[in-house]
């Protein structure tokens, strides 16, 4: 499976082409739309004015809802576009870069001192796409059971140590939270930690935890390092805007403890699915590469927003002289949309790894022979 | 730029292709060695017997010590191999699964209950042809004085806070300590740990911190996620095996400050080699996907070693009964020997990207187009 | 480089993202609308209709007329939408599979009786977005004075010898013919053959020779199997529906001759390219899977038309009982619009090679290690 | 799946590693060796000495000669190396680039004056691991009663028109010919003809067809261009170094018939495996991109050998001087070799192909994966 995006962020439209699903799928666009929906909101983006909401365009595809087979080509309209009847062709140039952004190291790259014709790509924008593909794949592990969510954890200092018992507890609450999270007492803090950051024209980060339910044992390879779930995983998600950081299970905890204290020892069981079991999940669901059965959690770290409303200091390319870096509209904070996207990249690595090991033409075949597998593996 | 190995860790010798590698790159031998002789070594390795020394025969690729451009193939032979006169096919069946190793996602997989067949190509014993690669491709980096170190910020719930100022520091200090550290104090508070760990038949895991030093700006992209220079190391990091967390420059850190102190505000400068200078590098080194031209510093977290002195409890495959996981002779601690493959990998990655810029060809005309590339970004 | 295309033939529009073409090529979109004109005409092409001409829409990827080195998406409405007021959804399920196409092979692989859903991807429409992404291309490498043309040499039993002494010679013959033949004589027969076709509701093939001039010599590879150019090349003519055979050069006639017949012998020369110079040019441009700085000429067999006006025997997948194959619109002979294809498609292969070799970002570095190169082999 | 070979013709060894490869397949070595003698041997092979067998060592990917699912590693010594005590590294050097050799071009690219550097990897010695690793995949499809064969169909300017009915007939007739013809009146005249060109220094090529029986409708896709099992097949087949055509079915003589008198129409039947047949398989069993479940037909042109004993005019590239090409110990003919060659391209392909729609885990679950799709298909 592959997923091409593009896109300009003030260009005509966001495109994505989605090649090697499986024919037979059934797909809601008030699904894909509902997670773009989840994307644009969350306490802490440019409040200053509605923002239309983003819906999807099928250009190929699918016949009467269900997927062909054939490359799954989808448009997302940038809004911009219409309400400031602006075009990437009209925009003015930008000559100073802003710190932590693309801007200083695009322009050294492509000797490109209108940075503008870096950001337009840089921009988060893109990550429309992957929610867009990122669903799809949703809908296609939904068929299996398999579910993904995620949750904030922390925001900028503030932070919460409460853990969901089910995935079924993490959508509820964050369906429920302006910040995506599980811990009302967290999201107060977080709510005003918020507030407090824009009062002075500055910006927060933070961690998202990412689950997925019922993952059968065996995705992922131990045969070759670039075939492991993890590895996959650590790029997916590592590949996100303004992550800096992503761990799997307990993940950098994992240094400071000992091997007698993580390691998930295994019990024998006998449930409808697995004859082993685990007390724990320290492994966060991958050992050596493959996925072991256990819910799949994932980590990530997000920067603050890049653009300050309080602009940082930098230097105008042109004249090499200081100059202040240019106050673009921006956002406070982003952390739960971020969790939309990072939702959408696990799926996305899920999805290809399940139709690496069942094949990948028809939903059909694929169920048939996966629930040949599972059969076996309960014996 | 690609690299296969194979190799079961009982088997024959290790393997590796390394393809797409340039043309008219002198190679040593001897630093190769060097290289897995460091691998090998470091305090709580096991201890209980001379192990032989790896060394590296190439197959094919060079001539009188120079590259050809055409695959280099390469193998290291397997020491045990010898010394114990066994073979891979004559080892024991193993039928109960260790935990937090691959067996058990390996057995329901590939439907295996020898985990035998699962653990030989699980075994890290695979990393060792990850460091004949990213030996050759340190030495390729050489010619443009990219250089790469590591050291051990912490181990167990021992860790350092100091931080070096140069490169050189690094390769000083780690190549007289017995735990690749740069701290005296922290060293010595790390063994008395491991040796604690070691009476007990525990193990440890701990964090390494990687950097490479006069990377230009511009390798990777910003144009398409999976052409960003932090996926493709968060992807080559997290396939080391024992490895759950990775982070760049703050990282974790980052989710945790405002944007006002995280940023890395941009200053004029007149040196020989850029026209923009950072106060801080909390980005490690990459903005948007690419390098910035500031040194890359790359955190990674390596859980404890899975196998145990002290066995875990785990469940006989064959019976599904309740039985302990087989005592296997291990390490107590590897993670300076995991720095190694660390810096291994992100060699790969720093090279191939490096190629993808500037050709490749031969060293030669990649020089001619990377010192182009210089003057241009200095003007 | 990248390609992914998408897009059934009674769907919305066909689309593709074309990711990794560098940043400051000028590219003019009439240039590609002529190429997508030039794909829809040619002698005994569906003549019972005005089709309205296809016309590129630019979604992301260039500013200005010039690309930014982000991912070209781009779209082409299918005219069929607007003229039938239908629509993939609406249209009625096939259960004949036709002869020659995709459609009984299709149906077996996914389990398809409506192989509406397949012949919709298996049409040739598809090629429309290749022919797009190959005028691209073909604009990136005339900054290099490369140029691609095809000319027709054979359709159905009648065939020309005439061979072309520039690829001026072609273009401008080419212009004028409704065959693209540059062999007048030819071209009479040759519609003479078409119109008696038509007449028996038969349909025909023909061959096509292509040739890419000025290319520099060291494009490709011989150090691995799936580098070679003319690796490459194979694939991406034989991609294209209908085509059922491929050769370079003398091709199967190089297997009929004796070497001392076709070797091109070396001479001394020293023009303004090379120190170098063939008599003769069997090898088609490539030896040792790399250009040799000879013209590169491909030849490629169509096959005739899959879909007839009188209807072939065929099998209703539903009751697997006889029954004809659907009467579907379709061409007499398409030879002429293949060579657009062919010749895009080798434009694509050429540009990736390109940019291999020379870098990738932007234009102007490309155009400065190429120029470094040539003033390099011409010492 | 994916392959890299390594090796210098005079090096030490070839080296291959096959990764992808499923588990569980019990692998022959000795058949492996076989294949190896089939492609040293051909009337028209270098005589002036008894060339010592070929002879595999695996290094890694199997146990008790069932393979594991690892990389599996191999190495053919180069014997060479042992007979003249020589190797790569005390051969001297060439300066004169032999014609329709990778000698030319090579120097341009790679800067390298001592050709030496080029011809040690273009050699067709390079061959022997992709033998290897197809013997390995005939060995997999074997499994499933897929069973590829070829047979030469011309030398030089004598052919054959001799069909074969049966794979079964070519297997016999070709493992008692001397050239691995099936017709003796055409053997005898190739002979005579390989005595001819070996008489005046000269060299030939020919023409082979290679056969894949058995292999299930659906393998490849017509989903996207370079999913179609045509494109890899022409990739494949092109990758043989002298190999300059490439045909499917009919091929080129496609091109000259009409529609009505190509397409192969489709009937009822009841077989065991199909419900469909085919009175004629003029497309070669490949429709839309994707096996239709007729036996595949691939014919392939092989040009005369390059290095001639009567050396053909040249240019020693350090003087710029006239200069005849090197005399190299050369073959007069190889065809028949090369369809050992071809014929393990072909499996490689079709074994890829088929682990894609059937998983590739291990054996035992791709075999349930595939007759449960064989007995959807015979409904």
């Amino acid at each position: 499976m592959r997923l091409l995006t593009g896109g300009e962020s003030h260009g005509l439209a966001q495109c994505a082409i989605l090649e090697g699903f499986p024919k037979g799928v059934e797909i809601d666009l008030d699904r894909i739309n509902e997670e773009l929906l989840r994307r644009q909101k969350g306490y802490g983006r440019g409040g200053r004015m509605k923002i239309e909401a983003d819906t999807i365009t099928i250009v190929s595809g699918m016949r009467r809802g269900i997927t062909l087979g054939s490359p799954i080509a989808m448009l997302v309209k940038n809004k911009d576009h219409t309400v400031f009847a602006t075009s990437v062709d009209t925009l003015e140039a930008l000559s100073v870069p802003r710190p932590a952004h693309a801007d200083l190291a695009g322009f050294l790259k492509y000797n490109e001192p209108d940075m503008r014709n870096i950001l337009e790509r840089a921009s988060a924008r893109e990550t429309v796409m992957r929610v867009c593909a990122g669903s799809i794949c949703k809908q296609f592990l939904d068929d299996f059971d398999i579910t993904i969510a995620s949750f904030v954890v922390s925001i900028g200092p503030v932070s919460s140590t409460m853990q969901p018992s089910t995935m079924k507890e993490i959508v509820n609450k964050t369906s429920r939270s302006q910040i995506s999270a599980i811990d009302g007492t967290f999201e107060k803090k977080a709510i005003a930690e918020i507030d407090r950051a824009a009062r002075r024209g500055d910006s927060l980060g933070g961690i998202i935890e990412v689950w997925a339910e019922n993952v059968p044992p065996g995705l992922g390879s131990v045969m070759h390092y670039d075939r492991r779930l993890d590895t996959k995983i650590a790029a997916g998600i590592m590949s996100i805007p303004a992550i800096k950081g992503v761990e799997i299970g307990l993940g950098f905890e994992y240094a400071r403890r000992r091997g007698s204290q993580t390691h998930d020892v295994i019990r024998p069981a006998r449930t409808k699915k697995s004859r082993f079991r685990r007390d724990t999940n320290n492994a966060g669901g991958i050992e050596g590469g493959m996925s072991n059965g256990e819910t799949i959690i994932i980590r990530c770290a997000m920067k603050p927003i890049s653009t300050l409303g309080h602009p940082l200091d930098s230097v105008d390319v042109l004249t090499k002289h200081k100059k202040k870096a240019p106050p673009v509209r921006s956002d406070v904070c982003a952390v739960s949309a971020c969790g939309v996207v990072a939702e959408s990249m696990l799926a996305l690595v899920l999805t290809e790894s399940f139709l690496e090991k069942f094949g990948s033409d028809t939903q059909k075949e694929i169920t048939q022979n996966y629930q040949q597998y599972l059969r076996r593996i309960i014996k």
